[in-house]
């Protein structure tokens, strides 16, 4: 059978989503994601685009890569230009990708009315520029913008296009529905006739969402031949978003039959996990990886499930790391937990006390708006303190924050001071900072370095704010997530509060204990 | 052509969509705009299922509907009774609508191991219920449960149980891909077939999302020559919601010029209205009915649907009620800030030395960190200070926040007084909060209400906190967005500080000084 490639565009279409603005380091945690989950490409965003892109193709080539193969993305080069000659073909080439996903234009009303050139120009560029990355030494992938607008208008110089890369040496040709307008039937006839048109060659699909039809075209299209798969892991990108590889992937696998790469028992988990790293909140309707798609509220179908799970679940819920909910009653959750435990308390077994107890905690935080997802380090102190195998390294008496406007002399407007307990030894300190959850910040440091000089190493790499109702707004409870790091290894953890600093409180105090719990520990093995 | 039938399941399937709860008030109001809408059936409920649904009922039958028609929905009788000794038979029959959607077993497994029945006992059920409907003078839609799975497995008896239906007098054969797994060519190869068998007879598909697919199978099912179309108009139901017929109906009218009614440049206004009354948020992602569906980003994208819309968009916004937006972005330039001026100061040229002030001050503010994509009235704001346009409507003299813990009595942990300045006049006041921005902005509202009482009617909507540079973490600068709404609009302001408090503080004036503006400009027109 046929290897279908998976190819995650989530840096670069997916950035192009409303709202959606990456740090460098949300890119490189995304990076990971991906290729932990186990995708065959990574396409990592435009490097003519951006500045900020130039750190992050740096920093992303020293990552070992288990999995995902790095993919930068540009333009053909501009008109009247040789690739040689053209910046942004440059800059493609510096960011040292070993793969590039080259675009152009398919149809002949874009390259006349929008680019304002010849046809016959457009087919140079397209043969130049990738001719140009052939020579040194590249991977190639044709991203024919517009073909099915393309075909549908002018089929002869859509494929004319095709033909002009493909002679230029592309490895694949990847049909794009740029606009999203095509529907599932066009798409599949036209992959077809491209797939006999170019025998032995690697055809893509890559899909938008604007009809509501992108996983369906995506995967119409492999039917029809298509061999690699683009889209975004969670369906973001402009407009109504890219074609979604969280619901296409188990389709193709577990529907379809078809080869591909990817972790699927960890799709869940990590359609989480970028969701969170995109500080996006995926629908619970999502299908295969959000809470509601295998929830069961009408009594006719509860019953029918506990009687013959398949005759109402379309696949198991395992299958995809989800599991089966019930609306009306609380029973759920405990292979999920164990398989996460496995990691901090192999010892326990399944239908253990301790293991009841974990799920009725998680379900009590779960509903007060904690969320273990992308908060590890949490989840682990929430287990030892629920096996009472946890020992505090240090407890508040109290904090007393301020801010004011005017600001005072100097730009740190805020102040924190509080009294903290070690062993029985009082500290009590002050500080300013740039705001009330850095003041807090800075002083608690301050207050335990006297104690455990190690934190001076320790420092957050990001910090995340989350309303979790949008009815009160301001008065809403806030979910803080806090990304700390020692230079070795980074944990995130999570605090839930209607008082934000409250919740970065929460989320401070577990970082900290959690560097130190684990310190610890590795002295112990020692 | 044929004339295709909508059919809108919002208040029968919707209701089974998790977090759904209907008050018999919500339904009528949610029948009303189906009906303004025009959709041809509106499922009204299980009237055995629900006592609420007794009233709703007797109440629904005074309004005057001028397009759908109403249609209740139940089982076939329980096995070894007759339908008129079903007490859930008569209730539905006791509604009183004039058209009945009656479900039925088509899986053998299901007759056999859920229903625990004989395959030759449950065509009786479907036969009699149909004919005992029939015989009322009721329209009998006889809705086909699990019909792929059960033809995929037993097409014979599959089969059977249609054509039982058939005989029985059924006006409508609907399939229903109840667990919402079947894929896109599987629903319309088998549609096909069923239409070969009972030509003349009008045949339904009624889709769920659990494989992403449900809009894809739904039209593909069309093409294959089905005649009604059902799902809920927001898409909402059981697990990952029914096929979303705000997202299926501009298909079937702008690309594949089927013949159905509905007022669609309605359609926009018509979901968010159902969305509201469902107390759901769509996703800004939603095709063609949210706001992103017509939001341009990537720069190359902007500059193509200004020189040709066709170019970049699949159907024209205005068509489905809806609006091309132009989205502020680090790649963006003159071309898309002058696309994005023509609501603002629509006089100005490209050329103009104020849109070259203003590119500049975007520039240095999305520098600083500011981001307008998803702030239309902090980038209206922008423009008319760069223009000298804007007259402040208040301004602040000092502010100072508070937050303690143990937090004291109540759960209010914060304070904040503030004294501003009114055309010369100073209010100063205090107000306790859940956190210190909680309370800068209640203190804010108390104080301006003096001088401004409309704004009593505004509310914040949302509220998203994000941290811009992921390395000095609690010390970066973060980003405050605040979505505000006074009942009839919803508008978007930004805040960037190092201090949480004085970021959220830019947002929140942003947002007063935007309504006001835009009352005093509305009051001028008048």
């Amino acid at each position: 059978m046929t290897k279908l490639e998976i190819f995650d565009s989530t840096l670069r279409d997916g950035a192009q989503g409303e709202g959606i603005s990456f740090s460098v380091s949300d890119k490189l945690a995304i990076v990971r994601a991906l290729d932990e989950f186990g995708v065959d490409y990574i396409e990592a965003g435009n490097p003519g685009s951006n500045p900020k892109d130039i750190e992050f193709f740096q920093r992303v080539a020293e990552i070992p890569l288990q999995n995902g193969r790095l993919c930068g993305f540009g333009s053909t080069c501009r008109k009247e230009t040789r690739p040689e000659d053209d910046q942004n073909v440059l800059s493609l080439l510096g960011a040292n990708t070993p793969s590039v996903a080259i675009f152009g234009k398919t149809w002949d009303l874009h390259a006349l009315q929008v680019l304002h050139t010849t046809l016959e120009e457009n087919l140079r560029l397209v043969r130049d520029t990738i001719r140009f990355f052939k020579e040194r030494g590249k991977e190639v992938i044709f991203d024919a913008e517009h073909f099915f607008d393309g075909y549908a208008h002018n089929p002869g110089y859509a494929m004319q296009v095709l033909s002009a890369a493909h002679e230029a040496g592309a490895d694949a040709l990847c049909l794009c529905d740029t606009n999203g307008g095509a529907l599932p039937d066009a798409i599949a006839d036209t992959v077809r006739l491209v797939c006999v048109r170019f025998p032995g060659t690697r055809i893509g699909i890559h899909c938008h969402n604007d009809s509501g039809c992108a996983v369906a075209s995506s995967l119409l299209a492999v039917r029809a031949g298509a061999v690699q798969v683009q889209g975004t892991f969670t369906g973001i990108g402009e407009r109504c978003g890219n074609a979604n590889l969280s619901t296409i992937l188990p389709g193709l696998r577990l529907k379809m039959g078809m080869d591909c790469k990817g972790d699927l028992p960890n799709l869940r988990h990590t359609a989480m996990k970028i969701a969170e790293l995109c500080n996006m909140q995926l629908p619970s309707s999502k299908p295969y990886v959000r809470a509601s798609a295998f929830a069961h509220k009408g009594g006719m179908h509860i019953d029918g499930v506990s009687k013959l799970s398949r005759s109402f679940e379309h696949v198991p819920p395992e299958a995809v790391g989800n599991e089966r909910r019930f609306l009306m009653s609380e029973v759920s959750g405990r292979t999920t937990v164990l398989a996460k435990l496995a990691g901090v308390a192999p010892e326990l077994e399944k239908n253990s006390p301790e293991v009841a107890q974990i799920v009725a905690r998680l379900k009590e935080l779960e509903h007060e708006g904690f969320q273990f997802e992308a908060a590890d380090a949490s989840f682990e102190l929430m287990v030892l303190k629920t096996l009472r195998r946890f020992v505090p390294h240090f407890s508040l008496s109290m904090y007393r924050i301020s801010g004011e406007y005017p600001f005072p002399d100097g730009d740190q407007s805020a102040s924190a001071m509080l009294s903290i307990q070690v062993d029985g030894t009082a500290e009590t300190t002050a500080a300013m900072g740039y705001g009330p959850v850095h003041a807090l910040d800075t002083a608690l440091r301050k207050a335990l370095a006297v104690f455990y000089p190690e934190l001076n190493k320790v420092r957050l790499t990001d910090y995340k704010v989350r309303v979790l109702t949008g009815t009160a707004a301001t008065a809403s409870v806030v979910r803080v997530l806090i990304e700390s790091s020692d230079g070795d290894t980074t944990w995130t953890t999570v605090g839930v509060s209607t008082d934000i600093i409250a919740a970065s409180w929460q989320a401070l105090t577990d970082s900290i204990e959690y560097i130190l719990h684990k310190k610890e520990a590795a002295a112990r093995c020692r």
